[in-house]
């Protein structure tokens, strides 16, 4: 038999805005980035438990213990002329590493995936993450070399918005 | 006076589904990749203009001509508590190029982001594409370095989906 208990999913409801919280803060504590978290409970609730979300949140619970989340949301391939889902964040609490959650979750999402005719699921990580990396390779994921993100935030946004359209480039 | 007139932007609608499968095209090829179109008019009106459509497009016209297109879905910020826009494509027929129609998308797209609060604006540039990289910078995005992608699609997504969730990773 396993030590271990078998981590089950559950979507997370507005009852839980102050445990994603902390898994939020969690996550940026372990990608070094801590100062980077401006959400709050009220922002969680109106974004993801609001009207009509564009995103979803999936708690991760072992032994009716919470141990994990992942957030994701609904992309689109152009040329599949299918909508895919990409995952924003996962994480497990440094203290329930390696009992299954972090897979579980991966596998729950891939079958919401495949259960809607999703072309893809895909997601980030930080290129200096190599445990995670190798876990993700180990699931069947690879990488898409040769596309390089670029972001537009705060006042260039602002600036770009407010730009005038103009007769040429 | 300009030799050209203003850009203008409008909402396509499942009217425009055979126009946007030819800048679909149009972009395949100039991103060196047109084997893999995949979708048709069927999947671009039941995804883009179905009852709840995730992704969005919009069309650029000069004089009435449609000239160049983009499509865009919501994403999510988890440490922001905001919702952000992606821009999955964006394409101007070689012949429009240099009219001022990509910056007129763009402008727009960042208007859309501002107006419902969005965080940010992302899209994502192939490598090699040095003339794409150099307008994007002039219009403010930076890279956001250090982040790669993975992907899990076709078979891998099916046999992760149909993964036995166990006690250990």
């Amino acid at each position: 038999m396993s030590d271990h208990s078998i981590p089950t999913i559950r979507e997370a409801t507005a009852k839980d805005v102050s445990l994603i919280l902390h898994f939020i803060n969690g996550l940026a504590e372990y990608e070094k980035l801590p100062h980077e978290v401006e959400t709050n409970e009220a922002m969680i609730a109106d974004t993801l438990f609001g009207a009509s979300p564009k995103a979803f949140c999936l708690l991760c619970e072992i032994d009716d213990d919470p141990v994990g989340f992942a957030i994701y949301f609904y992309n689109y391939s152009t040329w599949k002329g299918k909508y895919g889902i990409y995952l924003e964040d996962l994480f497990v609490s440094p203290e329930h590493r390696g009992k299954g959650a972090g897979k579980a979750l991966l596998i729950h999402i891939a079958g919401i995936a495949v259960a809607n005719d999703c072309g893809r699921f895909e997601w980030s990580v930080l290129d200096w993450n190599t445990p995670s990396i190798e876990f993700y390779k180990s699931l069947g994921a690879r990488p898409m070399d040769g596309w390089d993100i670029y972001r537009v935030d705060g006042e260039a946004l602002e600036k770009l918005a407010g730009t005038a359209v103009a007769s040429d480039e």
